[in-house]
């Protein structure tokens, strides 16, 4: 089945350990459109401004994605420019321009509206509940959020829980939202703001998957080849949902499984500057190294 | 098969979040022997002070632990008192008096040389190799460190390294005893120095298991109820130890279900000051755990 993306298209200069890259292609939902284009038909909602250039545009295209909710405006298109701690467990924002991305206000293609499975990438709670009120019904709606959508925009984050299936958020996201610092605690507090799903998600160290049936873990995929950790979160969900909607039912074994594509298409993203891995490889990369972490996790 | 460990026996004062305890019986060869008592026949070499209370004793021998290899000596016991953080990630040593085990020098009981398990826990590397120097060939094994001798006596740490099977360290450790920060690299590094084991424990995030043929990770047991940290990773060994000792080979499998074991008795722990909660559960208790966490980590 399809699966509708909205979010952000940037172009970021980062800097690591590795060295610096510029331009590239990046923002949430194109890390995400090109970790699900692996599994099924993606459709990404965004705004670009008109220097926004072929070569990208056919980067995206060739490989499946539906464009249509692309937006054109006059001026510039969303940049960012970060700098990873040595460590690269922590990285500071040298400079922002939203841009174009400045007022997005998220147009759902009349074509889309009936896409059943429905992510709503890093975005103000209100832009997002925009989406959802552009949507017919969705199967499967997940919605990912940050600390500045927690502080700021409380209430309204809340009110998109009790409408969304599920969250994925990071470790420090869990425990800024429901205000508990032992992560079991805030997977079960999260499911009590509306969610029936919460993945906390925690880099190197796996993720969690909470319902109130079950919880479950999952280690990352053993890589020593992180270059650029910028798209990780992005990739990791874009290879959940992908995954998911290429299934019948939103089952268990499903969602395991969906949760491992994320860690794989997670631990491609990381291993190149921007989307230049995440873009390169193909469904048979993806399926060597999901074998590979079942044989890293498997009792 | 018998299992003999070397390490401190104390008395600590413990302050966490969730209450102070003072003078409860801790040390790391007391978690590790209580740990272990679950599963096999457990020595106990350590010394004490002439302070060590027959209650004490008593608790420790009621389970079966062989205390032979304590030696009382005239003084008072170790002691320890240590503040943790709120977030319980952190603490701080209030106070320390080594007392009796300041030149502790352990003497392994003729009876116990051919111990063929053996946990050398927490201590200077050259206490460590005094020790293996009065064993006959054990079968197997382990040591744990901590960053004062990877920082003060890296040379007796790396002889030390040559003669062990396997070690154990958390993941500060690894990284110190590397210079790696990634902790697949770290891992993998440690094996270069010599033994063809490495644990390297993450805490909450679960554990990593390095060998020269296959890489592992298992979550920890999803506990939402920790009381006080203390004593988890000696714990941990115990576990881990323990089952190994009541297998033929340490083979992978094996090895699997130990570190599940020893993530158990582990979580078990923490959730009671001191030893109170590990001295108090029987075997069947360790089971139940054990089997919930296979679900919580199954494929």
């Amino acid at each position: 089945m399809s699966l509708l993306v909205v979010g952000s298209t940037a172009f970021d200069t980062v800097e690591t350990p590795h060295g610096i890259a510029r331009d590239c292609l990046g923002g949430s939902s194109t890390y995400f459109a090109l970790a699900a284009r692996l599994f099924t038909n993606v459709r990404l909602v965004s705004v670009v401004g008109d220097d926004f250039p072929p070569a990208s545009r056919q980067l995206l295209e060739s490989r499946g994605i539906d464009l249509t909710g692309v937006e054109v405006k006059p001026g510039k298109t969303f940049r960012w420019h970060g700098r990873y701690s040595a460590d690269m467990n922590s990285r500071s924002t040298i400079d922002v321009q939203l841009n174009t991305f400045g007022d997005f206000k998220p147009k759902v293609p009349a074509a889309s509206k009936d896409t059943p499975f429905v992510f709503l990438a890093n975005g103000s709670p209100g832009t997002q509940m925009s989406v959802l009120e552009q949507m017919q019904k969705p199967k499967f709606c997940v919605a990912d959020t940050m600390d500045l959508w927690i502080e700021r925009e409380r209430d309204g984050l809340l009110k998109l829980l009790q409408r969304i299936d599920g969250i994925i958020v990071n470790d420090a996201e869990a425990r800024m939202l429901t205000g508990r610092h032992n992560l079991i605690d805030a997977g079960r507090a999260i499911l009590d703001l509306g969610p029936r799903l919460a993945i906390v998600k925690k880099g190197e160290h796996g993720s969690f998957l909470f319902s109130h049936w079950f919880h479950w873990a999952l280690p990352a995929y053993p890589t020593s080849a992180v270059v650029d950790p910028t798209g990780a979160g992005d990739s990791f969900a874009g290879g959940f949902m992908g995954h998911l909607a290429t299934c019948d039912t939103v089952s268990l074994w499903n969602m395991k499984r969906a949760i491992a594509y994320g860690t794989v298409t997670a631990s491609l993203t990381v291993e190149g500057f921007g989307v230049d891995r995440l873009a390169a490889v193909d469904r048979a990369a993806v399926e060597r190294r999901y074998h590979e972490l079942l044989q890293f996790v498997s009792f």
